[in-house]
């Protein structure tokens, strides 16, 4: 068949690029597999590099490529122009691309003749089932999640609880300060927090994308939410652990070993085969049996008000798998979060949060750290 | 008319959202104009915080539009169902998007008899025209990126040569320890290295996009190219130095004034109504009358191998304005690097780099920096 796989786009963006040709670039770069072989597209201030370091058959120089119509305009060849001429070299007539190709340079294309299929998603299913290697890089970055969750920790038993703040070597302690010392020593560890990080207290709790600010105060749940790359590997971690510095309220207390069940249910509920939407309906059953609703409550979203857990890998979100109110069949090899929350005004926000590996009877979590609500 | 003006992407991903809608997700949301009114579809996740931030007349709850059939089969709506619900809602038929628009997404809507328009790239073309508030934040990021550059330096200053290395504190200085001190200033100034940054030596010098590792050699040239956004602003920086710790060779010496000069000339170049091209093509010239040739030397492209310039805002690499092969009328309003560079094996690679904003008569230069290879 003449059918080309085609992806063009900026492997910083899209992540299916760089597990295709194990080539990062700031610039976008085309990606072709055609009759079993691989090929990648780069400009001249790529060659050199793409040619060492791409998993590929061959490295292609775009400007190698060139249309005479546009030559005889004075302006270089553009992507459709250079791809025009490959594809014609190569023979490729059907290009089956990505869902997210963007719908431009596809015009583009049908206006060649070429007849354009949509893969379906993902583009590569194997990108999701994690070997024993990537899994292995896996641990070693959650490891490091859990290094800079320790931190966290660490600081704050050593504060001072002082009326309605905390005093760190004399000195109130805000999210602003805790982060700032995360993102040292992630550095340290070559753990990019490209997307940030929460660390958020009281009510910026209870908004699970608050990323927090302002003083930490006692008595109230911290939410550490900690998610970032290693620069190595460039694949994800990520984990969450709940705390309270100094005595929680009986209903904290109560709200944390809920969501602590909770997460401990659905770690035993996932294995091969099982389908993410069920797994992610007991614990919202588990959460309401408990008196824990969720929907709208005082104009306010409340509960449980976000999924189970996704996957991730090269992409903090990497679907499927996929633990939420949608079907999904979790395969052994995925990895995924599993990380549920509730969220209450007057009482607070808690979310435990660990990655696992899924095998044929059961899943593994990958690192691991104590989960425990009070530093007292 | 019925025209509605649609974009649906990530935000962290499409800055184009950002500039519409002011509002900031990890998640994909739908921007949609219409009738000279702004709506921003979110989930519950963010519904709370966009109705706070986001700058649009109406912020609506993606689940409040339900699509009967995706119901009837247990699985919650996606967006293709969602947003039909909103048009239709609206009256919109027509829907003007993005060339960067999601090719499977366009299908779903032409499926449900859509009619589907291209915008004309840039979606915005405002966003190119920065006013005095964006060009006085961008002057911020960019006294910024001075600072860390002059980090460098500073360091550099105070190392001791000791035979094809630098000695600082009596450890060898290393392109690794250069980055990290300068990752760990850029937290404390809120200044986001989300692309990471370049510090290049030697060999690694002569090819551009080179991160750089390893030790930093005396008498070589050292390519310090710091790239990142505001915390606050979201706006970009960029800029570049090239050092050289101990006497530059005369040749790099030559290869730097030249570069130097080149730079200048294009500045002197850059006013409002001129072709960005017209600019490129001059500075080519320059080089290749100072016997700087631009090509394959021995196997290896070298020379002037880059643009001298790309537009900067709340992308690195924001277009238009554009100053290299390609035609690109520059506007007033418009910032754009300036940064010319030779390479060549052998003499080294040198690159200066400087923002710029477009004017009427000229253009003015953003911050600013001292030029000077040798530290000696």
């Amino acid at each position: 068949m003449t059918i080309a796989r085609f992806i063009y786009d900026n492997p910083l963006k899209n992540t299916d690029l760089y597990f295709a040709a194990k080539f990062m670039s700031h610039d976008p770069v085309a990606f072709v597999e055609f009759k079993r072989k691989k090929y990648l597209v780069v400009d001249v201030l790529e060659f050199g590099r793409a040619k060492k370091q791409a998993h590929v058959d061959k490295v292609l120089l775009a400007s190698d490529y060139k249309n005479n119509v546009e030559i005889r305009k004075g302006n270089p060849p553009d992507v459709a122009n250079i791809m025009d001429a490959i594809f014609k070299k190569l023979g490729a007539k059907i290009l089956e691309v990505p869902g997210s190709f963007p719908l431009s340079l596809a015009e583009k294309f049908r206006a060649k003749k070429y007849k354009l299929v949509i893969a379906p998603s993902p583009f590569f299913p194997e990108k999701s089932k994690k070997g024993a290697r990537e899994k292995s890089m896996m641990v070693e970055v959650q490891k490091n999640t859990f290094k800079l969750i320790a931190l966290v920790e660490k600081t704050l038993v050593k504060t001072r609880i002082s009326g309605n703040k905390l005093l760190f070597k004399g000195k109130t302690v805000t999210s602003e300060f805790l982060k700032e010392l995360v993102q040292i020593e992630a550095i340290r560890l070559g753990y990019d927090l490209k997307e940030g990080l929460i660390i958020a207290c009281g009510d910026d709790a209870i908004d699970p994308h608050c990323v927090g600010s302002g003083p930490i105060r006692p008595f109230k749940s911290i939410v550490v939410d900690i998610f970032g790359s290693s620069q190595k590997s460039l694949l994800w971690g990520d984990a969450t652990r709940t705390f309270c510095r100094g005595k929680a309220t009986p209903e904290l207390k109560k709200l944390y070993s809920t969501v602590l069940q909770g997460q401990e249910m659905a770690i035993k509920s996932i294995r091969h085969g099982v389908n993410g939407r069920i797994v992610h309906e007991k614990v919202l059953k588990f959460f309401d049996s408990h008196g824990y609703k969720t929907g709208l409550l005082n104009g306010r979203h409340q509960g449980f008000i976000h999924g189970t857990g996704h996957g991730i890998g090269l992409d903090i979100h990497e679907l499927p798998p996929f633990i939420a109110a949608k079907d999904c069949i979790l395969e052994a090899g995925n990895v995924t979060s599993v990380e549920p929350g509730l969220y209450y005004k007057g009482i607070g926000g808690v979310r435990i949060e660990d990655l696992v590996y899924v095998t044929k009877n059961g899943c593994e979590i990958l690192a691991g750290y104590p989960k425990k609500l009070e530093i007292l």
